[in-house]
């Protein structure tokens, strides 16, 4: 998981969370791996970015939850050209389905483990 | 992943998410799966419950989003009784760390592939 979540205190007090869920087809990884990864790289140098945490199960459903300021750069995010791009790519190769869902962050809470060193602290 | 998400038009049109993501510690996985097991199937009866995704990794660190009509009933559920002895069970043995985000969905939007049947619909 690529996280800058847990223990991090930079973020602001209101935030924003794209919840993306979604069901790989049985297409290549390869081209999914490395599209994957580059909208990674691409969504943490846009204006706004905060983090983003990636799950995959062994059954192809994933859940992705990226973190932004504010509801015009998850805007900007959607329209940049190469995200796209790979948005059209999703939708005839990678997934059976996926839903976005925008969410105002409102509450926040976590835990860490006295026997965890290093990783983060309690809010 | 248990859901009711996908093509699921019975939703309100504004509803809460509960993003938990956590690292799970090297504690066994019986006592885990049979509490984890045991509180979806607890928050699936409790008031305002809309529906939950929870995928996790092979390297352990989980999501699980569940959606709900109000904050009401998440401070309610939060609150249950045996959902508490979970908290601090999950705390005590199950992870190594977990952050809690409160959400208001304010957007979304899905894809359903043509190649797929029966699963869904588009919004």
């Amino acid at each position: 998981m690529q996280s800058k979540t847990s223990g991090d205190n930079g973020w602001p007090e209101h935030y924003y969370a794209v919840i993306f869920t979604a069901q790989r087809s049985l297409s290549g990884d390869d081209i999914y791996d490395i599209t994957a990864d580059r909208m990674v790289a691409l969504a943490q140098q846009q204006r706004g970015f905060l983090g983003v945490e990636s799950v995959r199960g062994d059954d192809g459903i994933g859940i992705t939850v990226s973190y932004w300021t504010d509801r015009d750069a998850i805007a900007e995010w959607r329209q940049h050209a190469e995200h796209l791009a790979a948005q059209a790519l999703g939708r005839q190769e990678f997934y059976d389905w996926y839903r976005v869902r925008i969410a105002e962050v409102v509450r926040e809470h976590a835990f860490v483990s006295d026997q965890v060193v290093g990783i983060g602290e309690t809010m």
